[in-house]
């Protein structure tokens, strides 16, 4: 035959010999794969037989640890193969990776000295799961809070190309904050990124090389107008004076936007627990978020989905880390129903109106006012239990009182307030105050956690009477000699 | 030699070669048999060894070894065992479940029939990982949206027990809401439930059982005192009829807080996408949250730890689902900023105060008004991405317009908007509205999506001139004539 010098013939057998590599290979992964279940498994029973034999061999993980990563990586279940969207080209890849490990190759988090002054030595947060970034990512969770879920929306309906790269030009902070001493302090600041904002100027470098780090922070300057403010300045209650408060009563301000970066041993620390309860806590209670919180201790921060804050400054925004100027603050926790809707059930609004006017005060006379105001609708519980609270507050037979909202709130949540003021002092810390001289809230929680944190408070502010809207339907309303006990802090703990 | 070029040498390699791969195969083969006789044998052994120290538990024991639980369980690494808590009483069992998946030991999720009317047979929504439920569990996700988190540091901070069972009494809602026709149609409603607020009187003999079925809807009524309703009041703008506006101007409202509740079928259906690409996109850019999205397949509800919306009905409730009565609605998608401190960049609470005095005279006039307030902040972008918008736009050289607003958007997010309003009149249909006479909006993409979703709207109220605040910092404002060419629409998309 003289078929065999023939390219084709070379050709078959090539294919031949392809084909069997190729199903070889296959082969080998099932019975790696196979290999590293049964062992991982095995570990598993005879781990289980030395503890009852001898109780105090408890150790072996690391043969169980290195099977997950086959076993992570399953093919999708669900309707037809996601990673072919609807136009055909494919978003993601066939392999999902159910969790990471940090013995997983390739994995090398990007250095992180969180409590570092100095910007470089204390390295980016590294969230993104961008090509470039996965793998040197050092942070668990996603930039953006829970917006991250509306984010994926976007990659799933195309609007958005999931590997997109943003072009920060010209968002850099419209006026300077810090850095400040207190950002060279690990246990100062554990809730937020003091760099947050200085991300595309510090890492400017990373992000160039193709790093997808995004700001935590963003800075910006504003004018306001309320009815409320622009009727006092109308009643002469508050002067113009053409630098904080304009004609007809329209407001300067500096405002900040912060989302939330978790350095987890931190806010374990700042709650008196351990970082392997607090993991298992986000973990588990949140129905199975991030299993990276368990497989990851490598990672030390978090950015979990929850709101993140914002800071309103009036007055020079020098002033506010100035010990020499004096400083009002008014820390607000979001109450929608009143700060948007006036809900008179209770005086959150008015308190937040109260608190800013005197702000505007404390610039006007040389000094400055900051207002923080926290997504934490209805204590940390959200708008529908609090909703659920007020019918069976006003149905009960003890009647509306605040005693009785904070035990109907126990009753149906579990809890009577779950906005644990303990990381609240952060921001406080990132502008540099160390000392509040007006402190537009009655809240004990919030007093505590404030000085507890080393920031002095001179004075403590309630809100005047006259300010207080009447519950409607049968509330209590502190009267003067509540508030001149200081019973009013009980009304105020519910929510101011 | 030369000789490397001939065919005649190059085949008998690759006969060699294919020869010698065949082998290989051929020996793994019979290694892959020996393996699984091997691990047989071991597994009897196992299970002897097993029953001989504990017989009663060895069953459940040998399912672990044949399920898939046994890979995705493993000892926590982080810190201390996190099983135990600080006062030495365990919270969470030694083992950690990373996923779950549908053929795993115990795993029988209670039934759920979306779209059904007849809420038995429809079934509850159990979200819970209670020990009474985490098997029979329908959803992925958890109760409360993103505050789960706070309840998360609640339970690690033993505040809260992790099983606390919620007493709803006198937490029914304050009006009737529904049933309405809508209800039993599985695409109207895709991304609430729409009998969250009856959760405890229609499945009251489940929680009974101990089942943790929370209320992912909560109805009150409440009153409201707004600044510039009361002005308008004053001026005799707004006249006072003693039900809807009270004396004073403070008014009579009910309303409701809604969680999201997604049926993912149906929020695939409603964005064009296969269901499959939607759970993968939910997984990957959320930064790997909820591998149950990918493992759980049968699980076809899904509740995201977003914001909710809020509900505020004026005039008497029967009157916005009868399509004898005029209806007037305000559909607003929050914004911090403007909502709560009246930043002058946006028309946000102008056109929401302006709605809500549209929703008043109407339910003054023998009809109802709604407003429905969506917590979708910066265009669900969040707060920190609208501000490097903001500074973005008022640097760039093509001045500050809304054209230019947009395309700051999409250079620093990727996209100009990621609010997508198709899951938005879902609540409308809840509310059993058929057609609504005032919509109080200018915006297209919350035009086409209530219409194209089977409501009809027969006029629609653009913000009046004097009401637009001016951007006191070059902002370009929409004239008359913008407005009546109806331009003032794309500024009307940038937030309203």
């Amino acid at each position: 035959m003289a078929t065999h010098d023939s390219p084709n013939i070379n050709e078959t057998l090539l294919q031949k010999i392809l084909e069997s590599v190729d199903g070889l290979k296959k082969d080998q992964e099932l019975l790696a794969s196979k290999f590293d279940l049964y062992q991982a498994q095995n570990n598993e029973e005879l781990k289980k037989l030395q503890e009852k034999l001898d109780p105090a061999t408890h150790t072996s993980k690391t043969t169980i640890i290195t099977s997950k990563v086959v076993e992570n990586e399953i093919q999708p279940k669900a309707g037809p193969v996601p990673s072919i969207s609807s136009t055909g080209e494919p978003i993601y890849s066939d392999r999902v990776i159910l969790t990471t490990y940090p013995d997983q190759f390739g994995i090398k988090p990007i250095s992180l000295k969180w409590g570092e002054l100095e910007p470089i030595t204390r390295g980016p947060i590294v969230a993104s799961r961008h090509p470039k970034s996965i793998k040197i990512r050092n942070a668990i969770g996603a930039y953006g809070g829970s917006y991250c879920v509306y984010r994926a929306l976007a990659v799933a309906m195309r609007a958005l190309d999931p590997n997109h790269q943003p072009d920060f030009k010209n968002t850099e902070p419209s006026v300077k904050i810090g850095p400040h001493p207190q950002w060279g302090s690990p246990d100062k600041i554990v809730s937020l990124d003091p760099f947050g904002h200085l991300t595309t100027t510090c890492f400017a470098n990373q992000i160039s090389q193709g790093i997808d780090i995004r700001p935590t922070i963003a800075i910006t300057k504003a004018h306001m107008k309320l009815a409320e403010i622009e009727n006092h300045v109308k009643e002469g209650k508050l002067k113009v004076d053409g630098k904080v408060v304009l004609d007809g009563g329209e407001l300067n301000v500096v405002k900040a936007a912060v989302e939330p970066v978790w350095f987890l041993p931190g806010v374990a620390a700042r709650f008196g627990i351990d970082e392997g309860l607090l993991r298992r806590a986000l973990f588990e209670d949140t129905g199975g978020m991030y299993p990276e919180l368990i497989t990851r201790p490598d990672l030390k921060v978090f950015l979990p989905p929850i709101g993140g804050l914002s800071v309103y400054i009036f007055g020079n925004p020098k002033n506010v880390s100035d010990p020499s100027k004096k400083l009002t603050v008014r820390v607000h926790d979001e109450c929608n129903g009143s700060d948007v809707f006036g809900s008179d059930i209770c005086t959150c609004r008015p308190y937040l109106i109260f608190g800013m006017e005197e702000c505007l005060k404390e610039a006007q006379n040389g000094g400055s006012g900051v207002i923080v105001y926290f997504r934490k609708e209805g204590r940390a519980l959200g708008e529908v239990t609090k909703y659920l609270v007020y019918n069976a507050r006003k149905r009960s037979a003890e009647g509306d009182t605040a005693d009785n909202y904070f035990l109907r709130t126990e009753i149906v949540a579990g809890v009577k307030d779950m906005r644990f003021q303990a990381l609240m002092p952060d921001v406080l810390h990132w502008l540099g105050i160390t000392k509040i001289d007006r402190m537009m809230s009655m809240s004990n929680m919030k007093y505590e956690a404030i000085v507890g944190s080393g920031i002095a408070i001179h004075e403590r502010v309630p809100i005047p009477d006259e300010l207080i809207p009447s519950d409607s339907r049968g509330g209590r309303v502190p009267s003067k000699e509540d508030l001149s006990k200081v019973k009013g802090r009980e009304w105020d703990d519910i929510q101011h």
